[in-house]
């Protein structure tokens, strides 16, 4: 029996009470949102990790992707971002390897990291289908079921799988029109191998099939968002919710089959229309856990992308989301180093803090008001130490010593604190 | 007469002209805004300036601070990270300075730009009453009355003035306590200006005093949120809407005496309290300009805070914020240097895009499109040409040349962009 299976049957397996700690909320809370669907456990069977889950009234969770290209694929360094990304605070790594040797790479980042790791299976499959059958599109669906295997029985915890990219769905891209029209990968080579073949996609077509395999392992589906808009022009239109409509049919199946599931989300999306975006998706999925790619609330910030995904994401967990994939600062430029991964994390983790803090996560902002309470006592080392990348504070501040070590060269003598606690400090109501 | 006076006697000055024209809006809009206080011209009549203006309907600002302190006092760094702002797509400068020559300093800034400077006079009349009169609580107002006219005579063209810091409000922060106090610079000396000599804050009784001197210069006055909360724990009390109720009051004096005002406003605000702030703010001010610093967002990210500002800043904006003063990384840790103005000032113009964007500001996603189809059809000259920060956008894709010039090493061979043009190009309406 998988755990949803056993938590629609009343029953509290111990990991629901280690999440329930974790979370500051009750097992039973745990266990009542994992038998409906709206929270996830994020780890699969197969490794025995800490647990980490994902939904409604958790802590929002922060993830980050990593993975070679045929351009860069060096291990070494993908296992490093993955390293630098958890030293950081992300929850949980993804490897979207589609360059070099990919098992071998999802196989040491597997080794390397405790936490929840993802996969995009089909995108080893087309790269192997690329390479063996004179061309991606001559992967054949047992291809991509053995390669989906190969990923579960590995230890991968959760996969994204494209299965709302149906027909019919590209249907309605035709008659509509894009300005960018699909700019997922998978979802781009779904819709390549679905018109070559003049066949359904098989993670639709054969999505009984896909729950089996998952089931095994107890894994996690997270309903890929193949339609994703790719800029802001593109947002909310009639292509991404058919596919959204789709994803919805595809939870409630899961959730039948007793699989966990996820959904994912956008992407490109004006900041207007993001709380909608959110809505909608909770509203269609019947509040399965939203994980969204942002959303990028401009599309003219290239170099600054991890900015544009912190504001998106911000509005999105407030509004809802629940798990945030971080944007690094070269997205759309190139693939990331390991100081753009960092920079990446910590934009997504102050997003996701803030969210948290607006959706009453409690406890949230105790951390802030420590910090504050220590700003008010000029206390600079408890500041260090609260803050989101301690040895940067320190680094800042360091390089511009001021000549009073309790202010700063800020506002050097003029120092607000320090006036008002001398003056207002003793009248203070405690 | 003052551009206020005549807008309100239908007159439409060559000025609103050329705002309508850069505004994407018509004259009249412009007068009729002007003539009802809810758009403010930026620039004062003494510099003669390109005109700016800042309020309901049009674009929105980015003013970038600079300026020296006791720790940190030259002249030539600040002027150039004033050039450097400007260079990134600030609108408009405030000079903070509270070190060395702050005369000079000022001078030598309205000398260099071109863009409407902004001053807080009181940080000058303060360090003028520490070193002429034995300590600032010893300024008189006519001191500081004095300095007020000394800057407008110099160009400047707006002044954050703290009128609203009154012995009733400074009642409302004892009766009610608070985690830190007060954390504006102008607002703790008043404080502590006012507790000390048993007054009332100058700036607010003699406040046609004040109106007369800048109605002199048809200049604009920012009335100043001395109280504006310093953390997430203080947002939105007793003490903040007390000093806005009061500030409401001297928006519609200034109105009534044909002076331009603006409201400032916070500060750290949690998200879920961002679009109320700015709701409360428009309701009891008539509906006045806002000019916002932040929001922060969380306050455990120094080092960071341009991109807590970001997200805090963004929210604003959609909800009616209308102009955004930057925050830079350094915040609360040290003074900024040249780069970490350039990271706020972009920062800052992403978040006020993308509110430009939601709000629906006229033309304003074209810039978002016409990147888009550059994406589209994978041309990187004008990818760069378009971006935020071309010169940094091309470094970063420039550090790491993909095989196939046409694209980048996030996806090498696997990109969707290049798979889906193949694909579905040939098919796409029109």
């Amino acid at each position: 029996m998988t755990r949803i299976e056993r938590a629609g049957q009343g029953e509290t397996v111990e990991e629901f009470v280690q999440l329930a700690q974790s979370e500051h909320t009750s097992a039973e809370t745990i266990r009542g949102g994992i038998a409906s669907g709206i929270i996830t456990s994020c780890t699969s069977a197969v490794r025995k990790l800490k647990p980490l889950a994902i939904g409604n009234g958790l802590r929002i969770k922060v993830n980050a992707n990593i993975g070679t290209s045929s351009d860069a694929s060096s291990i070494d360094e993908e296992v490093e971002k993955a390293l630098c990304a958890i030293e950081y605070g992300a929850d949980t790594i993804m490897d979207l390897s589609t360059g070099g040797d990919i098992p071998k790479t999802r196989s040491k980042i597997l080794d390397a990291v405790k936490v929840p790791v993802g996969t995009v299976p089909i995108y080893e499959a087309g790269v192997w289908a690329a390479r063996n059958r004179k061309g991606m599109v001559h992967m054949t669906a047992d291809d991509l079921f053995r390669i989906i295997e190969d990923h579960l029985v590995a230890g991968v915890d959760f996969i994204t799988v494209h299965c709302g990219v149906t027909r019919s769905v590209v249907e309605r891209i035709r008659e509509q029109g894009r300005l960018t029209d699909v700019v997922s990968r998978g979802g781009a080579f779904m819709v390549e191998w679905m018109l070559y073949n003049e066949e359904e996609n098989p993670l639709y077509a054969q999505y009984d099939r896909l729950l089996e395999i998952t089931k095994r392992y107890d894994a996690v589906l997270s309903l890929g968002d193949g339609l994703r808009p790719g800029c802001l022009a593109d947002a909310t239109d009639r292509s991404q919710i058919s596919e959204l409509i789709v994803l919805g049919e595809l939870v409630d199946r899961a959730r039948r089959a007793g699989v966990f599931s996820m959904v994912e989300g956008p992407g490109h999306v004006p900041l207007n229309q993001v709380e909608t975006n959110i809505k909608i998706m909770k509203h269609l999925c019947g509040n399965a856990p939203f994980y969204v790619l942002g959303p990028l609330v401009t599309d003219v910030a290239p170099g600054y992308d991890h900015i544009t995904a912190a504001i998106g994401g911000a509005l999105a967990g407030m509004s809802g989301a629940d798990f945030l994939c971080y944007v690094t600062p070269t997205e759309h430029l190139c693939l990331p180093e390991k100081e753009d991964v960092k920079q990446g994390v910590i934009a997504s983790r102050i997003a996701a803090h803030a969210a948290d803090i607006a959706r009453g996560y409690p406890g949230a902002r105790d951390w802030d008001d420590r910090m504050s309470e220590a700003r008010k006592h000029l206390d600079w080392e408890s500041m260090y130490k609260l803050s989101i990348d301690p040895v940067h504070a320190r680094s800042v501040r360091s390089k511009h010593p001021p000549q009073d070590e309790k202010l700063c060269t800020m506002c050097g003598d003029f120092c607000a604190m320090r006036k008002i606690g001398d003056v207002l400090g003793v009248t203070r109501k405690s």
